[in-house]
């Protein structure tokens, strides 16, 4: 394996910096391979080829993309098991879930090529004029790309949220060049990856500058680019911080653009009485399993669980105890998160009213240890820091007296991007406000399953009100996901051969339309 | 005609404020009709009252919400004629032209009931376990509502974009409770609309709180409003200055949220050489028409026409002249509007290298004086000041010297609601970079037709970059409009009875659905 540590810049790699940066992967001579940070000028650079790109990319009809997005999977895979130990290494993740991640990267790609194949995803609507109002304008609407995306990669899935992941694919599906900023937790995951999208590109015909990959641990990279006038919308999945950042100054640019960050929650389960009297201790078991899933590093763990009052409460904490007291550590991400996860629960731990549930038997320094906490319902209410994240291995149990108490921590939750609700049907009816009150609060409610696992599909909602994201009106995984790069735009009078193809008469490519009202599938007689 | 002057908080009237500010219209005694600002306790109890109505009105079903729409009609026509005088009076807006626009917003709150009763805006998407994936989850997206609503109203369209404007419509269509923020120009045409909205809803048995309007002169009115943590979206359409100011102050808040602020623009309009051969002295005359419409208040008025080189243009700059100067003054909305409206024709004719093209004949101070300036292409250019919106019978022409130099404008602009071609074939042909080039300026594209004239229909985008718009994945008018007051949320595993009705397996309503891909009005087997 050689690495390069360049920056991506389209089609050409550059390294014109004198800051660098060490990974955590050496080369057979046992140094450390390093990261050419990006210079103000390369920034510039890579932002400004992008946006050269735009037009020719833009134009190139729905099938060269599908053939892009399919041909990035294949480079992808042909990588083949030198990607899979370099991104073992940089993460610290198993390799059975890499495998996995690498499969659901690759899903991802060729479902948004069969989307872009399908057209529907256009919203193309006609209004012509008709028997009864000849007068009308003949008005067309189809969905067009906003300009150069910058997106951010995540750490905890260096696949799936990081640089061929669902940010970066939805915006190229959508039309939109991308300019990644690479997670300096997996760099070379990153070059390695960037490369596969640099050949797909190329060998499908894509303008140079569609892809760009900058490497950047400092805060000043993400400023330059969030800054750039030529930038036209962003997308983040990380820290509240750090989207949050990015959303204020973008917010504060002369042309503000949309930020669509994905900040993580801690994904409250209510835990109804009917169904822990008939499986306690098996959902005390399968919750604390979600719950250290990857170390108990996904956006979607479930870090807040709100308990029944009444005599079987015990029994499931005996059990959810027991659960994390046998559970193995794990080795974090990155050591800064390890630390934040360190400082989180010894927070936590601190806080009024908060006792120590139960933690692993097995500690070690360089492993986060699983753990969980307890609170009353009245503590949980009266201090929100309760209700905040602390990403890792932790959760914190909410008892409650009464039904009314239950729904008050509800009502008290800030947004989501999951609930979980554990009932059964008896359950369910007896709390059925929980369902209303948990709608407004989440992208996805859940009922009687994991939160842990955001399938690829058609219906997904990977979002939810602030803080879990800046945009609740969009979700970061799933078809509608591309959304988050279009606006539409509509055409009033223009002769059939001056309208996109997705709008003339004849429908070249059979696409669904809504014409006056109706959706079909049909050509315009 | 009795007017209380009192702000409409849900089903109750209340004059609680000491402040109060006069309308132009008087009473029998000749006392002009008065209006109490709303107090921060009135704000805050239409706001509350509104929170409180949100979980019932949610949950009516679109049917139920339809004939709230579609009464709310009935009840301004119910007004009669004594509504169309005092908004006469208010507005200085022709008879004629206001039964239009009443017409235009009856319409399209029944537009809005149409497709409530039609079903496919709340966008289902299905995805179920299939044959060949059987460990798929059983994930259900829907759109739901974003809570209460704040609108602000226009002066312009003291119907349309006002009270029961398409704001107001698509918030209360989407599920939205309304609290709206009456426009000072016209408080007695706001208080007898108010007024048909709260008996349309009161009739239809509306939760009470379902709809405010609050009367508020000052600043402070509405930054209280925007701050106001139960409000979750707001909608504004007026100037740049007010619909930033809002969306500065929410994205301020400790949880933002969405500002949908159409803002206005000087809708350029290019003029290619074929078609100005062929009907030049016709396109002058409609043109000038187009930019006198209503006084010049109209969001897409032209503001700024690009002329080609060659000897026909200065035949067409004659006939816009001739018709600006034969046409007649109008009384504005406001002296505060006459105002800007001169303040702003004088800068511009103060501007280096612009001169005055025509004035009209007829001048009065009352009056707003039609006029139109010229420039070169090159001086439009380096002065970004000469392409800001003058609002008002006013607009501006460059002459280009060559097809660069017109294209060179075409990507010097900044966001607009609208951007038309005047183009014979052979134009368009010449031409094409323009099409392309105005596309990612603008929400409509227009060509051989005035900008003037928003229709209410499936594929209107009313809405555009930045600064037409605060946010241009959005549109004002249309049926898509909805979609400001929506988010996406998923249901995973829940059972048919407790998914709502659009989610069901039986399908009750018939509505379209994509399931597993496929879109279809079909129930699941």
């Amino acid at each position: 394996m050689t690495i390069s540590g360049s920056n991506l810049i389209g089609y050409s790699r550059s390294a014109k910096g004198n800051e660098q940066f060490s990974g955590v992967i050496k080369d057979e001579a046992g140094n450390a391979w390093s990261f050419f940070e990006a210079t103000p000028e390369e920034i510039d650079e890579a932002i400004s080829k992008a946006n050269t790109a735009f037009p020719l990319y833009k134009k190139l009809s729905y099938i060269q993309r599908a053939l892009f997005l399919e041909r990035i999977a294949d480079e992808i895979m042909a990588i083949g098991p030198e990607l899979i130990h370099a991104t073992m290494q940089e993460s610290n993740l198993p390799e059975a879930r890499l495998l996995g991640e690498r499969d659901r990267t690759t899903n991802q790609l060729r479902f948004f090529a069969k989307i872009l194949r399908d057209g529907s995803w256009l919203r193309a609507i006609i209004d012509t004029p008709t028997p009864e109002s000849p007068a009308k304008a003949d008005i067309r609407q189809v969905q067009i790309p906003l300009g150069v995306a910058a997106v951010w990669g995540a750490s905890n899935f260096p696949f799936a949220f990081s640089v061929a992941g669902g940010d970066t694919v939805s915006a190229l599906a959508a039309g939109c060049p991308v300019v990644h900023k690479a997670h300096p937790a997996h760099p070379v995951t990153c070059e390695l990856i960037g490369s596969a999208i640099i050949k797909a590109a190329k060998e499908t015909g894509m303008p140079d500058g569609v892809f760009s990959l900058l490497h950047g641990k400092n805060y000043q990279t993400g400023l330059q680019i969030v800054r750039h006038p030529l930038v036209k919308a962003v997308a983040f999945t990380g820290s509240f911080q750090g989207g949050k950042a990015l959303f204020d100054e973008a917010n504060k640019r002369e042309i503000p653009i949309p930020v669509y960050a994905e900040m993580g929650s801690v994904n409250p389960v209510f835990i109804l009485p009917g169904i822990l009297k008939e499986q306690g201790t098996t959902l005390a078991k399968s919750l604390a399993a979600s719950n250290l899933l990857g170390v108990g590093q996904f956006c979607t763990n479930p870090g807040v669980v709100v308990l029944p009052g009444g005599e079987l409460t015990p029994a499931f904490i005996n059990d959810y105890k027991s659960a994390i007291e046998a559970a193995t550590g794990g080795v974090m991400l990155t050591e800064n998160i390890h630390r934040s996860f360190n400082k989180g629960t010894k927070e936590l731990s601190e806080q009024q009213d908060v006792e120590l549930l139960a933690k692993s038997g097995q500690q070690d320094e360089k492993l986060a240890t699983p753990q969980a906490y307890i609170a009353s319902a009245e503590a949980f209410l009266s201090q929100p820091e309760l209700s905040e994240e602390v990403f890792g291995p932790s959760s914190i149990h909410n008892t409650t007296k009464n039904k009314n108490e239950m729904l008050e921590i509800a009502r008290s939750l800030k947004g989501q991007l999951t609930a979980t609700i554990w009932g059964n049907e008896a359950d369910l009816k007896e709390y059925s406000e929980l369902k209303d009150i948990l709608q407004d609060k989440a992208g996805r409610l859940i009922l009687n399953a994991m939160p842990t696992g955001v399938e690829v599909n058609y219906s997904m909602v990977h979002g939810g009100p602030f803080p879990a994201t800046t945009n609740s009106t969009t979700t970061s995984v799933g078809s509608t996901a591309i959304y988050r790069f279009t606006r539409p735009v509509c055409f009033q009078g223009f002769p059939q051969s001056d309208l996109p193809e997705a709008l003339q008469d004849s429908n070249p490519f059979g696409i669904l339309r809504q014409i006056n009202g109706q959706f079909t599938t049909a050509a315009i007689a």
